[in-house]
């Protein structure tokens, strides 16, 4: 990274000095691991000032920049994630922390609307609890790379509305459209739910306004959260997306992977459903087979 | 960058494959210069933790230390600029703006503490206005690179004082260790200041508590602040660091160089001014004969 085009050889020495200086001032540093990243941190965050050779006006507005996005940031708003979401750096994380293993499921980014406290459903249940939208049928099994259901899975399944919300989003006590339930005797699983809509991140914020001067969307491809864990398997935190959605691989946070793209299969009003329930109107179904990697894999 | 070390081929092209997505996201960006600033971001942030293989929670780690410098940021309080600082970034942008022309004198960071209404003073005439510390005799002259005398030449000079605090940090409406003056018909200057002492950044924050993971000391070299102006030269903001500073090259924020780096003669009590003024106790003398670059260069 110590050459860059344009600038005599004497800057370059001048820039580089200070560069061995910031990783040199890091010598002292007791944790090993902690003195790696600041290092590494240095070298590219100066690599990327000199590439561009930022200007002092940029400096500043970058300044600008992440002081807005900390003012802005409260206990229900984190714009320094969707910072992070944006640029796929929270995408890039999962990438490293949940490699491909045998024929795992893949993983994507958790976002930030899961809450600790769903509410429990029984198989077959509905997890919208009145939440607009139109009915899905979601079924599917849990098993290891080994092919063997895995009994007693937990499944945490939670999406926005198709308003776009999230219930947390209309009201931080209301629990609406999530919801857990376990796997059967037979790995199997089955709930009503969404269908799922696109929908924008906040976008009233600094990274709101990035977004517009570079001609991105805020929205969200449509997808249905799931977080599953059971006993020895690596948890797996992950999203399916809508074959054919208007957003797809646009995502503004790039969370979509091919192989999480399911057919939602559309059912004209009036089709009967799996279990004998009226709906009003059309209604969707998907499968989706999950496989979990051992712990540590 | 695409290659990291014992990172599996498979494993490289799903990193890489993210990193050209979000570089592709940003192609319909019309401002040219922003395009090419958010792509060099994106690629060196991926780098960096590509680099690092950066951990889930250190990632948490990262969200949650931006977020503590948005929130002890205010009018009076810049964290993310003593982040910057503390990188190296500032000093780094410096370099890149203000690049070796002749023989001009260096410039260094910006810092902080200046403020756009100084008192104004006269040849001779002291900056302290009462600020406590052991004054300090400043002279020197502003030439440009061609050795011809720049009159009336603005100069901007502002310092902590001996407890290590700026009149600011006391008070925000006091003013003192700061003024302006304006070089003679032959480019001259002379003034009274205090002799600079270390001083630490304000480090009752994340960045502080960074700075003491690693083993960093927050204290920055002594130091003279000035910014020099004068219509058709490139303004200079600089400072001068005493020789045998006990801080001096472990400045903090890394704004040393050799050049700017000026023999303070400490003079005993007693001994007699260039003015005929009565110091009580010790003084020190000093010279710095300021060059000024063409604007532009
Ligand atoms: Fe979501
Ligand atoms: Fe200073």
């Amino acid at each position: 990274m110590s050459d860059v085009a344009g600038v005599s050889p004497e800057q370059q020495a001048v820039e580089q000095t200070l560069v061995d200086t910031v990783v040199a001032s890091f010598d002292a540093c007791e944790d090993p691991r902690l003195k790696e990243v600041m290092v590494s941190l240095t070298r590219h965050l100066h690599a990327f000032i000199r590439d561009v050779r930022l200007t002092e006006d940029e400096w500043a507005a970058a300044i600008e920049f992440l002081t807005k996005a900390g003012h802005i940031t409260d206990d229900v708003r984190q714009e320094f994630i969707l910072l992070s979401d944006t640029l796929g750096a929270s995408m890039q994380t999962i990438n490293i922390n949940n490699q491909a293993y045998a024929d795992a499921t893949e993983a994507t980014v958790f976002g930030p609307f899961f809450v600790e406290d769903s509410p429990a459903i029984e198989q077959g249940e509905d997890m919208a609890f009145g939440a607009p939208g139109e009915p899905c049928w979601v079924t599917g099994t849990v098993t290891g790379t080994d092919g063997k259901p895995l009994v007693g899975a937990k499944i945490e399944v939670w999406e926005a509305d198709e308003d776009g919300l999230y219930d947390v989003q209309r009201d931080a006590g209301a629990r609406a459209a999530r919801a857990h339930l376990f796997t059967d005797a037979e790995g199997g699983y089955r709930f009503w739910g969404l269908t799922p809509t696109p929908y924008p991140i906040p976008d009233d914020g600094p990274v709101g306004k990035m977004l517009a001067a570079v001609g991105r969307s805020p929205l969200r491809a449509s997808h249905l959260h799931f977080m599953v864990t059971h006993e020895g398997c690596r948890t797996l935190v992950t999203h399916i997306f809508p074959e054919g959605d208007p957003i797809g691989w646009k995502d503004t946070v790039f969370g979509v992977k091919e192989s999480l793209i399911k057919r939602f299969e559309r059912q004209a009003a009036g089709t009967p459903t799996p279990d004998g329930r009226v709906v009003d109107g059309t209604w969707s179904t998907v499968r989706f087979d999950i496989v979990l990697a051992p712990a540590g894999a």
